[in-house]
């Protein structure tokens, strides 16, 4: 099957199964993320305590972790839920937010990496970099660094990692390894809005609850995603600006079809 | 007083008084159900810690206590504030999201019902099953049980535990133990949207801050979300989804008149 | 530099700088707070761990504390934090949310005020009357004391504090203890969406990062919000309410230029 015949088939699967996604997330985008799961056809939860994540990701088609506010508390949870998904083959989604600004996200990233092999790992540049061990200026958790070399840090962290690495910017670039899809969809206001970065995580997370081709669920996703912020950019009106345009990102995930999505993802093979 | 003229009276009771309505919530859906009390007229106060819901509650017309994202230190906090309450005769609503899921949120209702008997208890039909010790199979914090024997469960449930018992669905049921209203206003798109359960509950809760009849406060909260509903998804143009839907959601709610309320809703006794 | 001037450059330095603003807040409004953040220009990163609150705020051009969740945990981070910011002469703005409803909230306010000695304090009239030790009527978070004493209470404790002191309400006012500004831009229905304080206080915190002139920030940061509000309202239509106006308020301040905010600010001087 070729990649766009993939998505299209991802995204069916999303609507028939509606796969239930397991979040330990952060308290500032997670009324998003949950949002976004349900707008693509997916079913979220969000939970957290200790005592209850093993038995709630028993239930789920899919793990997202996303340090973007962790804590002492919250950080537990993450590997208790994500050594309880591996020992059940539910696929693991890692967002890395702001790794590399201090040590507590950079050794946590560390620790997650290590104790759960997550089945994707989705960053900007910048983050990214930190966890293939590069040097990178870091502001908080903004992405500073060019992309150009992209592909080369993608396919050589995931072959290291075993993992599929995707990484957002202008082009995004998702590699298992061994191929490399570029992806050119998206609009750059999409950075004006918070949890834009966090919501692509769960879309994937969302497609790897429906697919073992965690390859296709990264391309799924981020495009998805792409998509409609071109969708939701270009109908905008003077006057308007990221209220509106967020407000409609939703409603542009909502409206996505497989046919939508195979027809004007704009996807590279490096 | 029919039940009409009811809901007329505890939605200009609302607008006249501006009830202070205490939650301890989930992180999730938090800033939704803040904003739904501030629309229907209300005035929320969100406060979690143990040092200060006691007092916070003293202040307050109602208090909402919703499990959605529990923990540890959350849990003392809801029993504190809501034993508080009770002292105080200010009505507790809970809302025991998940409950049946996992046994910290089976335990945790349990013991939230049993040490504060709270006035109402809203849920879907799943959770409302397992609170009256039914099989039910559970997805996460969906509802996948058929709607029924809802008038049943609720009628018994409400008179074991001499609460309101509200289960929303299709058909929304609400008994007292004794007499049952159901209410089929509504749209199947509030599923589609996170967090739509948890504002019905701060709904009722508000309604709960003007009357002591707390079961019209029930048909009342409940028929305000899916009166607001329909208005909401009526509006809804080609291209549109729900994030539209959910910001004409709160419109709705904030224009919501007694009349309208009234004269819109669809209840039947039983 | 007359104050419409310095308006309208500290706008202009927050596009060009886009600083990075550290947060350490509530759970109800962070999502509106990092939107209305970047929806002004700035980049805000919210951390809230002891463990990494001192390096995140390295990074930072300003620190934010808002005490409307504050519990045990985050009131360490928030001290730690700010500690750190005042060692490196970033600036700290507090809102005191609630303050005076309970012990925990004035007791925390008053550990902050006098560790920190923050550069900017905003907040309601009830809410800086209790840290000037006047005698209010505290309804939650709810300002009920009226307003016509504002500029003395604003003068007398920015004096005692040596902080500028900002109170929104019908009327802002800003004082440095010497200089009284008085803001008419806004609109009452600003007071029924849930965050806009918040929002206003991260506003002043964006502009703070941006200049040492702390007093034209706070009135930059109220006048944008006011400001916002007004052209929100006024393109609302028939049957549109607090969730259309919230959208629009993002984005008003998204298109927020300096020569409209020094054009239409309404700045008075007492």
């Amino acid at each position: 099957m070729q990649i766009r015949e993939k998505l299209s088939a991802n995204l069916s699967l999303v609507k028939e199964k509606s796969p239930l996604i397991h979040h330990i997330t952060n308290y500032v985008t997670v009324n998003d993320c949950a949002n976004i799961v349900l707008a693509i056809g997916g079913s979220p939860v969000m939970a957290d305590d200790l005592e209850e994540v093993e038995e709630m990701v028993g239930f789920a088609s899919a793990l997202v972790i996303n340090i973007g506010t962790l804590n002492s508390r919250t950080i537990e949870s993450m590997l208790s839920a994500g050594l309880k998904a591996k020992e059940l083959g539910v696929p693991v989604i890692l967002d890395p937010v702001g790794v590399g600004a201090t040590k507590l996200r950079t050794n946590t990233a560390a620790r997650l990496i290590q104790a759960l092999k997550p089945e994707v790992i989705r960053g900007n540049m910048s983050e990214i970099k930190v966890l293939a061990g590069l040097e990178v200026a870091i502001k908080g958790v903004d992405s500073l660094a060019d992309e150009q070399d992209g592909s080369v840090v993608a396919k050589t962290l995931a072959s290291e990692l075993d993992s599929i690495i995707a990484i957002t910017g202008k082009t995004d670039v998702v590699s298992d390894g061994k191929q490399v899809c570029l992806l050119d969809n998206g609009h750059q206001i999409l950075a004006d809005v918070t949890g834009t970065g966090c919501m692509t995580t769960s879309l994937v997370g969302t497609y790897c609850g429906v697919t073992k081709d965690y390859f296709s669920a990264a391309v799924a996703g981020i495009t998805s995603m792409g998509l409609a912020g071109e969708i939701a950019h270009a109908a905008l009106r003077h006057g308007e600006g990221i209220g509106t345009f967020r407000t409609r990102l939703f409603d542009s995930i909502y409206n996505l079809t497989p046919e939508l999505l195979a027809r004007e993802g704009k996807i590279r093979y490096e």
